[in-house]
């Protein structure tokens, strides 16, 4: 006996599941401690809502009753009050988006769904959002399904496509989002290929995205909808629209468009996934789903195989903030905080960059996303990464936000920089490192393999 | 289109997993109030420490640095204090039982393993003990692969089975915990088959089990290890032993056998998994596996695309518990709490009982298993259950805790108690109820379908 687990005693999916392919930028991150992290998604450490957090803890369990309710197990589908609230929240950002979209330009087609379609029955507490996006992918693929994702996409969901051994197929965005064009041409040459009926879903991070900071415009998402629409008709189903929409809140003013909800048939094809812990404390991991019923009978089977219900105590904890109203104030003093370090790190970038460097600053959420000329490269194996690394500054290279799709090439002239948990120093200070380092790339002219 | 997901648009394991067999039961409990549930297996509500979490959490989040590791992402594997906690721990409880083993039978074939087979970077920390269950099971398990399951078993880890589709054998246990006989008997019928290189895990609940209240004795264990090395010989990889050892630290008395970790072969085949949930808090979820390195690594990447990492708050909350001796203190309180009242369920159910229930006390965890003479039916459809329910008392009836088995029968006399939440009032006047409903049923002679 060979005395370890070897591939042979390994499942398909255990065998296939490969290490995070960023894995070792974390560790490079822990490992340096003098290091300047821009690229970590960590969220602002000095706004964590500590003292609101102890105020609600401490309210909850001094009441003999609350206390035994958030101490015991609770269900597998979530806390009630919690599941009533999120769709509540739901149902209002996507009430308002709709009339802002009406207003702005009559007849845009954002109509908001019977309310039916925002039923607390249909939301689903999962650990982080990233629980949800997981769920519902195993409820929906099988290996060598195809899955379309934007290019470039939110890096963690690409470790669930490729442990779930899903074939990807990037969409192309633009500063409006992901570009309706590409995925329709993308479904043409699916369907010419024969595998249509293999189309899962389509992943959209459609507020303030990870890794671009961009957004989807209403536009965009409708001719969207439009393209699914008509495949839909031609599989005699829906094509599931992942929405990942967990930076929405973390817009720096109010607005943002409707959900892909309020598009024809969005109801149906339309699973919603959102996150209170990017905008209120990410050591509470509660995220949330809002999901069509059938889909969100499976899920939640599932869930229950998973752990039978996410942590009762934090879902207490983040109902408390919610009806106190504890949560829309820590959000607004995040928006005002993540508003400011992006203004610094504009500034920074403004300053310091090299005119080479294509970018435009965000309007929420807590990323920058660079692009070089052509023919640099910022890999791991590059010049620009090798002297970043010596000048202590650390970022994402963009290729690794980009599915494996043989049918395009990845770019590698791309980065993606974060603010999230940097000091206005660190900011500051790593933009101008990296800044440094990109002039002494660009001045010699070789910028290195990827 | 259709509008909904029909099965066309669900994945296999989608369309394959089944509802939980037992959620009508829940159900059931919710929508009568009145019903006296000695069915759930909550834990005592009346002994959760609220006192004792207010006070960590105050201390967690008073102080900012304190506040802000806690409220801020954490790891994928879990927390490194809570890590080395729990090895530490799980050391401790082995080296213990090793010691009385030895001393109560010297040549017991119990050896503790080097500390390396203990240590916290084999430790993963999960949702509960129930995620690790299903990490292992993702991990290792393909469609149609055989899990060697007790007869009977916990029936959660049925619902995974089932949602993984693998192929269920049970393994009859007796007052020692699981028969080596019968788990050799198993083996030899599966090898004759021709389909030995399908067998996956054996699955154990191996102290107090849920939900028989029986413990595996060191002799079984060791017997168990035994016959596995036979056929791992055969097929020149582990046979894993997924040992759920969730209620070994909920022994009335201190004590229980080595895990088996300490049999030949231990620590290459064993997973060891527990939960700081059900002697502590249900609705802090926080459990944790040890596991050989390979199996760790491929459990700790599906972990990561599952959620990135349990919330790192309650961890926090968990490791200063053990810290500072909170939680060892509360486990005494609940010891002694669980001990008494399975002392008034044990006295209730000699006082009412008709002397055809077979059963006997629990030395540990909160379940009594009740096997009642051979005519007798206790499924969702038989004349005892619509008795207890038309009394307002509710069991589980045993058989949902029996994997589905063509090769044997699954008894339909069996069913499952629980005091864990029940008052004392509720255990002795549901007792009382469920067995005037059993006299009731006994006296008429026929016992109606199952």
């Amino acid at each position: 006996m060979g005395g370890t687990f070897q591939n042979a005693v390994l499942s398909a999916k255990g065998r296939r599941t490969e290490e995070p392919p960023i894995g070792w930028l974390m560790n490079l991150a822990l490992s340096r401690p003098g290091l300047i992290s821009l690229a970590a998604g960590f969220t602002d450490s000095a706004t964590l809502p500590a003292a609101e957090t102890r105020t609600i803890a401490e309210r909850i369990l001094n009441r003999p009753r609350s206390a035994r309710a958030a101490l015991q197990y609770g269900s597998t589908f979530g806390l009630d009050e919690l599941r009533e609230i999120t769709a509540r929240r739901i149902y209002e950002l996507d009430r308002q988006a709709v009339a802002a979209a009406e207003e702005a330009s009559p007849g845009s087609g954002a109509v908001l769904p019977a309310k039916e379609a925002y039923a607390p029955k249909r939301v689903l507490i999962t650990n982080g959002s990233q629980q949800l996006l997981y769920l519902a992918t195993e409820a929906l693929c099988d290996p060598g399904d195809i899955a379309l994702l934007e290019d470039p996409t939110y890096f963690v969901f690409l470790g669930i496509a490729q442990s779930f051994g899903l074939r990807c197929r990037g969409v192309a965005t633009g500063p409006q989002g992901v570009e309706p064009e590409a995925l329709e041409a993308a479904l043409d040459r699916i369907e010419r290929a024969g595998e249509l009926d293999r189309v899962k879903l389509l992943y959209l991070v459609s507020y303030y995205q990870n890794p671009t900071g961009r957004s989807a415009s209403w536009e965009a998402k409708r001719r969207v909808a439009e393209v699914l629409a008509r495949f839909e008709r031609k599989l005699g189903r829906p094509i599931c629209v992942l929405e990942d929409a967990a930076y929405r809140e973390m817009g720096f003013a109010p607005g943002g468009a409707p959900s892909m909800l309020c598009a024809p048939g969005g109801p149906e094809r339309t699973v919603y996934s959102g996150t209170y812990s990017k905008p209120f404390a990410t050591g509470l991991r509660i995220g949330f789903g809002l999901l069509p019923p059938g889909l969100f009978e499976t899920a939640g089977r599932l869930k229950n195989n998973h752990d039978f219900g996410t942590a009762n105590f934090q879902q207490h904890i983040l109902a408390e903030a919610l009806r106190s109203g504890v949560y829309d104030a820590h959000l607004e003093v995040l928006r005002r905080r993540y508003a400011r370090k992006a203004r610094w790190m504009a500034r920074a970038i403004a300053a310091n960059f090299p005119p080479e460097a294509e970018w435009s600053p965000p309007s929420g959420g807590m990323y920058f996303w660079i692009r070089w000329p052509r023919r640099m490269r910022v890999g791991p194996g590059s010049r620009l990464f090798r002297e970043a690394l010596a000048s202590d500054v650390l970022y994402v290279p963009g290729r690794f936000c980009y599915a494996k799709d043989e049918t395009r090439k990845i770019p590698d002239r791309e980065m993606r920089l974060s603010f999230g948990n940097a000091t206005r120093r660190e900011i500051e200070e790593g933009t101008a490192r990296l800044a440094a380092a990109a002039r002494k790339v660009l001045a010699r002219g070789g910028y290195g393999k990827s």
